[in-house]
């Protein structure tokens, strides 16, 4: 049974800026055994590597099977052509410059086991909107757009089931412009979607707001949970509380990730909008549904409007999806 | 000679809400015969039928061929699954409800003619971004985006060399948001590309600061020209004539094409950007490259810009690309 399982069975893990998720994959995408910790935030690639190598065996481990020959990795920054390395990934400990994280993690996994692994890389909201096509959200959409509301705003596009790359960079949804001249957005440009609507741009617009004098249980609220950041569970608590500032902001949020939605539908005509990120899936369906009715006055075809959905897969989708790498 | 033509030659016919061009199209997109008119203004569909026989009459006889067994129209407003009716022509005369155009014209040539023709209806636009993709401006570029920059703002995204069509409305370039609670759009939405953009509505601007007092050349040159309408040529000559409220009209809807070209790239990640469309042809070049230089501080990928070309095909262009249907 277990070496059956092990034939089939993929190794993938999804490498954030918070936490480390690695799952141990069977064929249907379902998740044999998994393993989590947060990602160290010290050390460089060398402690962030050695983390990997743990999570994948421990993921092994309760799936009862040996580390699979294939791991797939889904990390932030840009993968290069041969899948190996990986570039920009700031949010990471020590990734300056190219890191080759899939020769490095292969080295680790090959010092304590005999056996040899082939790790390959990929975006990690690419893959996990591979996983949400093939085994959620999307399984039953021709063609959808990913909108990865987190800390920014990632995204991709599925077109007949595939992912399209373009030249390598599609899917920044976050950068689709939603008011020239308009706010500054972490990325240096003006007026993008995630200079309204990613969690790290609308915390330091509270922080100002709060600076000058707006009233807000925003940052008591981030305390009590023994927070620095205004992490997703804390929005949620204060839009449930009826904090003010909260609802202003995040009503905000919500216009711009919808009048980006509605453009990239006007230009494709997708069936669906997958909303994921960890602030898209902490506030789910209730703000999906207001995110669809604030795409509806600006759909060019407002009498078919596309399906707005959550990601099904959640916390699981970049493992799974870095699984079928 | 002109029989063998006959046997590949195909005829195309681009009907506009300003005038009808026919063109007899050989296997390489070659122009062997044309004709043209202005669109009539009144009668109906009939009148505008009997027009179209005329010119893809005319076509045929300056080519020196008969009338091709296939008869392909582009046409503005929807057409229907079967390729055989259109709804929401707004610019024809009397094309109210639907329209089934194609089985009038093969009616029409049917009673003047012994043959029988099959006649297939198209997307004005799309048809005209199919010829740029095959033969044009597009066909060297795996994948593209259309701004066909007119009395409206259409447009087209090309994926693999084909275009993509999504369920039937793709490429609304058009009515891609950059303005959220931004100016109204002729379409009724708010902050399309558009409103900032569109002939149409440019020229609506232009009335309303001219009757707030705003100085302007650009009602004593259309009247000079005979035109009712600021045309493309008559926005074309006060820019040259260095005409304040035109540069200041015309830069603002470069700046709002290229927020809607840069936010479609981000998304797409294309290798190219095709400017056709009234004003864009006659404004040709010089604005492509002013296009392109606003784009660039939208970019996320800013260190390798798509190319941005003027559409190569220019008024033949919607004739070649029916031809094609």
């Amino acid at each position: 049974m277990s070496a059956s399982r092990s034939q089939n069975s993929r190794a993938g893990i999804d490498l954030g800026g918070t936490k480390i998720q690695a799952a141990i994959v069977g064929d249907a995408g379902t998740v044999l055994g998994s393993a989590r910790c947060a990602t160290p935030v010290e050390g460089g690639p060398a402690s962030i590597v050695t983390a990997l190598a743990e999570m994948v065996r421990e993921a092994a481990k309760s799936a009862g099977t040996p580390i699979p020959a294939r791991v797939g990795i889904g990390t932030p920054g840009s993968v290069d052509a041969r899948r190996e390395g990986v570039t920009g990934a700031r949010n990471l400990s020590g990734f300056d410059g190219v890191v080759p994280l899939a020769t490095l993690l292969a080295a680790e996994l090959r010092s304590r086991d005999d056996a040899r692994h082939q790790v390959v890389l990929g975006n990690d909201v690419g893959v996990a909107l591979d996983a949400e096509a093939r085994f959620g959200a999307g399984a039953d959409l021709g063609s959808f757009i990913g909108i990865w509301w987190g800390t920014g705003v990632g995204g991709g596009v599925v077109l007949r089931g595939e992912r399209w790359s373009g030249r390598g960079a599609a899917g920044e949804i976050g950068h689709v412009v939603v008011a020239m001249g308009g706010r500054l957005c972490p990325c240096g440009r003006k007026g993008c979607v995630e200079a309204y609507a990613g969690r790290r741009a609308v915390e330091e617009r509270a922080r100002r707001l709060r600076d000058r004098g707006a009233r807000t249980k925003l940052f008591k609220i981030a305390a009590k949970k023994d927070k620095t950041r205004l992490t997703s569970g804390v929005w949620a608590d204060a839009l449930e509380d009826g904090d003010e500032l909260a609802e202003r902001l995040i009503g905000r949020a919500v216009h711009a990730l919808a009048a980006g939605a509605a453009s990239a539908v006007n230009l494709l005509d997708v069936e669906g909008v997958v909303i994921g990120g960890g602030l898209g899936t902490r506030l789910g369906e209730p703000y999906a549904e207001r995110i669809a009715a604030a795409m509806q006055p600006h759909l060019f075809r407002d009498e078919r409007p596309p399906v707005v959905r959550v990601s099904k897969l959640g916390d699981f989708g970049g493992a799974i999806g870095a699984a079928m790498l």
